[in-house]
């Protein structure tokens, strides 16, 4: 099985964290999104105990909150001592409600709108995290009028692509995000922060990718940032006490996918860290990290029901499911890899190979391609691993098809934190 | 201007149907959605008319409702007298909620659930297009419980490919959707449907696929679906009275993209239908066309608030707008191509090359890459045309980002057709 989490019971069904897949789709219907929130609090653990350990005073993960946005999951960030990462009102809204402390909350985003800046100062949001030179205008004014001072990190490209594990001179430079520390466009932000009477500059941000298995380029990233942190020391007297080094670490989709042990890989950079600040003459700032994807994504599972089957002799076979693109883009997006299991039949012997389509009126719902599993039949239930991040986050009602529920399991029990959503939902807009 | 509705006032501002844009955004905010319903009209009376003149008794446009589906298209679509095409009891409860009379409505979609199948049937759906022999048991096993005759097309797939306009072996065939001819299952679910007691088997329906200019790809598939009628006609004595040709008639989105004579294109295949029923000894059926797309694409722009501009030197040009991906995600999707222009300042000149950037914190939400504008300020207002049809449709909340408000234009008026989502609407299922 790809996590150690999922079983099969003694009726050849699939168990998450104990409990049979088929009895969960009984009492809550499908499309069923199932989080082990279990999982999720050790991952969150993982984390916050790395980053206490291995750097200074300070030093927090902050959940990305993009990847799984709803108000049970700020409740688990709170309880477990994390800060979080926000892009809107509405993740700040859904955070507030929710009674997650916002003075841990660092809002994010490329284009930050002024009514945003406004409703993130008025419900006090502890930290922006400042994209460009435009911005940073309009959050000086903003905070000016409000009589406060804004903390604030700059965003800042460091020119690092996460797969060759270099400093290049394209692609990670063009980014619609942040200031490029080698076009001296990161320097003319930070003058431009230092210079304004309603910003409190604490330190800088960058983010270099997603789906990242390896430390290394997290540490070399951390090499350019400290390098600038050291530069604007020596040419602007300006020390930041805070580096964020993003979010980006990996998680496994299928069994060819390496396992990354994020303790370790936080070791590693923890080190870098103290050694280039050595090297570099500077006190080591508090690490703030963004783990988003690695939190949540392979503590859920999504539960579908199967409809046709289709086979084209000669050319390929569908597996049609309930659900799709609307609640999984995913694959129609990047052809992301997932695995797939019959979990209502684990034992039967898998000898169909497939492509599971989703039932929206459009070719390219599709949740994978050839994927081998038993011959499904009408009512069976299908799962689809690994759909935490960007998933739920990025669903949509296209074709009018409802938004899933979702259930948590801890200490055995089983709830809901995602109502169904309802047909008069759908119309609550249309006047 | 890229369509006739589109002027430019003396202030230097785009108009739609007579609009100011600016003073539309100062009314109801940004992002906006702007829909000209009278073109929206014109465009059905087009096809309403053609298909009248050019084919049998019986024949009809069917609104493809996923192209676009809020309550106000069905009541327009009503108005106009035509059908719908529905794909999901989501899109049938919008439609009954608009007062849209089912009896002209036909439910598609290659994965009809018992509870779909169950719920069209309640609420008096007039025709099913049956996608296979799973769901054609279903139909008929629910249709007899209820004690009604189900009235029936089947969904098949002839093998063209509307780009080479060719009878292929590959690709086409290769459909989740229907039943192809080319291996005999199409035949096979003809003998299975008229077996049933509980269904009305009506005709056949296909779909070759989406914007198309030409209407030969249309004529090639009708050559290959009549034959097939006539065919059915020989070997099992029936004779279907109704073919649907489905939808996919091409809307240009550039300047660089053909205009489409959609009259012109319907009277072509209206000929060759007659002609082709004359060599092949059949009564001409009543054809259903499924216009989506081609009804409300151009129909509609999407107005954006500019906010920061960024400048890489040596690489590229960034401009940031409060949508995205969330409201237009087919750039994302498919690289979509869109024609953008600055709607408040339509006369300055166009020196700026650029990306238009979405504001959700992901590296491929743009726009559009590579367009010329004014260079841009925050505040400014960036349109985007021919945003009508799988737009609106397929927005998310990704990002928690609220969906947008749709105006109507109509008659020199303006009116709110979809109220813009409110932040307590992004919690309402969150537990």
């Amino acid at each position: 099985m790809l996590y150690d989490n999922l079983t099969i019971n003694d009726r050849g069904h699939l168990t998450i964290a104990g409990h049979d897949t088929t009895e969960l789709v009984r009492e809550y219907g499908t499309p069923l999104m199932v989080l082990d929130e279990d999982r999720v609090r050790a991952r969150c653990r993982t984390y916050v105990e790395a980053l206490r350990e291995h750097f200074p005073a300070g030093s927090l993960p902050l959940y990305a909150s993009k990847a799984l946005s709803f108000k049970e999951i700020y409740r688990l960030a709170a309880t477990e001592g994390m800060g979080i990462d926000v892009v809107s009102i509405g993740e700040i809204h859904t955070a507030q409600q929710a009674g997650f402390p916002l003075e841990r909350a660092y809002f994010h985003g490329n284009n930050k709108t002024d009514e945003d800046i406004a409703f993130a100062m008025e419900h006090g949001v502890g930290y922006f995290v400042c994209d460009n030179l435009d911005e940073l205008d309009a959050i000086d004014a903003k905070a000016g009028r409000r009589g406060i001072r804004q903390k604030l990190l700059l965003r800042l490209t460091p020119g690092i692509d996460p797969h060759t594990h270099e400093k290049i001179n394209t692609g990670r430079i063009d980014s619609k995000f942040g200031a490029a520390i080698e076009t001296g466009q990161a320097e003319e932000l930070v003058v431009r922060a230092l210079s304004k009477q309603n910003v409190e500059l604490l330190g800088y941000h960058c983010h270099i990718g997603s789906q990242i298995f390896d430390h290394t380029p997290f540490c070399d990233a951390a090499i350019l940032m400290l390098q600038f942190l050291a530069d604007m020391r020596d040419r602007h007297g300006f020390c930041a006490p805070v580096l964020n080094l993003g979010g980006g670490m990996g998680v496994p989709y299928t069994d060819t996918d390496p396992v990354i042990d994020y303790k370790a890989n936080i070791e590693k950079i923890g080190k870098l860290v103290a050694d280039t600040c050595k090297k570099l003459n500077i006190p080591a700032p508090a690490i703030l990290m963004e783990p988003g994807r690695s939190l949540v994504a392979d503590a859920c599972t999504t539960l579908y029901t199967v409809g046709g089957t289709k086979v084209i002799p000669g050319f390929k076979n569908y597996v049609s499911v309930d659900g799709g693109m609307t609640d999984n883009p995913r694959y129609a997006l990047y052809q992301a890899a997932y695995t797939v299991a019959l979990a209502n039949r684990m034992q039967d012997p898998a000898d169909f190979c497939c492509t599971v389509a989703g039932r929206c009126c459009e070719s390219g719902d599709l949740i994978q391609e050839d994927v081998t599993i038993p011959t499904p039949r009408r009512g069976d239930l299908l799962a689809v691993f690994t759909t935490g991040a960007y998933n739920y986050s990025m669903a949509s009602n296209y074709n009018r098809v409802p938004r899933p529920a979702m259930v948590a399991l801890s200490d055995g029990q089983h709830r809901l934190v995602i109502r169904r959503e309802s047909l008069d939902d759908l119309t609550r807009n249309d006047v």
